[in-house]
């Protein structure tokens, strides 16, 4: 069974919608899509007068803020359009999609952190009424019914936090921890970039392969978010999903490809190498 | 089995989301939702430069034209923030609510009318590239599916159309399909007037019964849209739907309220009677 991470970029649209949706339809494997939606929610929120207010805190993470409103923006983006067009393109191509966010049935309960406090523009700020916060507990039954009846589930965050407000989590995370949970043979994370890179401006300098055994060098080469992404895959196969991939949600067949190990490879015992033609792990 | 339709005027809000959701938390008995947005759908399209564009056909019907930036607009009210704000009011209350749109598992399929002929403020227009159309076929096992399992679908337009695009169909079709295709003992359509009234402008006009063997005196009174809600009514019945009622959306404990009698009631041998202080059907 595959988890497949659908990232939220503004590379990610129909075009892509479609490759995905063909893809799926040709390898007929039973799959559950995760997908995110953060460039509609941003050009959404800059069209209805409220454009993202990003809040950097002491330890350098990057959230954005979320007031009821702005939640408002995302559950249309999210759940709105990205989420139905992508159902559509799938039912055209022939699977039998059925889009759900994780508040349906419960999926994922998150808790919530009402005050964000960081630096916004480099001004100290606390800013209440915040609707994000982090996943807490995956409740499978929902996607498991939905498999075993043989539809294919397209995930979306927010997840269901107390008294039923909704919650902005991160879909990596949402994907991960539905991997664990249903016990994923493969959880692939597809972004507008070809996998990890080396240098996160140059994707000649593409992470082939990274040993779950012996991630340093990868982990030495990553900065920023790539080393969240990298102990994050590490996290799930230490919990028994068999490989991670991250790879290019640009490309037709983008499945396929990630499966046939293009993009960056995360198992155990891979050896660490690189691309023909890129530099070696521990050169940015 | 109740098939529950709430209609989507801007009366029908937060407030009357969790109304619904404490009083099926309180009756638990199996229920399938259907929900409209129009309210939100022309404020959304409003604040994005889309105002509503009416086009009003030879036979005097009333046609909002929805071409592809307009359906994604639909996408994200519909399905994005009314859906999902409904979903978190019923898991707030209890209820392990599912939210989907009639995409998800081709529940409903609609065929597309493309080209819109008629009038815009008083001038002949011939629109291309529209995307509403009319109900064509239910599919219900996603939904037994879902009865089966113990959850409460939420379902909202679009229909899924040729080459997987969606289709702006009337949400009062759709629940009166999905009742008939289910065999539900009552069909409740919740709106933002206590039922159908005589006199659409006096409130204490309210018709409170009507006989579906003899609807002749209603539909006399009955003028424009409320001729369509009463035929609908009747021919659901005729086709094995025990009660159809016409309630107050926006009261406490609505669904309880319309099953024990208040609102306009449609069944077999009802006798056309007319509310206490009303005005009798048939005066206007």
């Amino acid at each position: 069974m595959l988890v497949i991470k659908i990232g939220g970029g503004a590379a990610i649209g129909d075009a892509a919608h479609t490759n995905f949706a063909r893809d799926l339809a040709a390898l007929g494997e039973p799959a559950v899509v995760v997908h995110g939606g953060n460039a509609e929610f941003s050009q959404l929120s800059r069209q209805l007068g409220m454009p993202p207010r990003m809040i950097h805190s002491a330890s350098a993470r990057v959230s954005r803020y979320t007031d009821a409103a702005t939640m408002d923006a995302m559950l249309m983006a999210y759940c709105g359009k990205v989420n139905k067009r992508l159902v559509a393109a799938m039912q055209h191509a022939g699977v039998n999609a059925v889009g759900l966010s994780a508040l349906d049935g419960r999926i994922a309960r998150g808790r919530r952190k009402p005050v964000l406090r960081g630096t916004e523009e480099g001004k100290p700020k606390v800013l209440r009424d915040d609707h994000a916060g982090t996943l807490e507990a995956i409740d499978p039954r929902l996607v498991h019914l939905l498999l075993d009846a043989g539809y294919l589930p397209v995930l979306t965050p927010p997840a269901l936090g107390e008294a039923g407000v909704p919650i902005n989590i991160d879909g990596d995370k949402l994907a991960l921890e539905l991997a664990e949970t249903l016990g994923a043979s493969h959880l692939l994370f597809f972004s507008d970039t070809p996998g990890l890179l080396a240098d996160r401006d140059d994707e000649t300098t593409l992470i082939r392969e990274i040993d779950a055994d012996a991630p340093e060098a990868a982990l030495g080469a990553a900065g920023g978010r790539m080393v969240v992404k990298v102990e994050a895959a590490l996290a799930a196969i230490s919990r028994g999903v068999g490989r991670v991939v991250f790879a290019d949600g640009r490309v037709e067949r983008p499945v396929s490809r990630a499966l046939g190990g293009e993009g960056t490879v995360v198992r155990m015992n891979a050896g660490t190498t690189h691309a023909p033609g890129g530099q070696p792990v521990g050169t940015p």
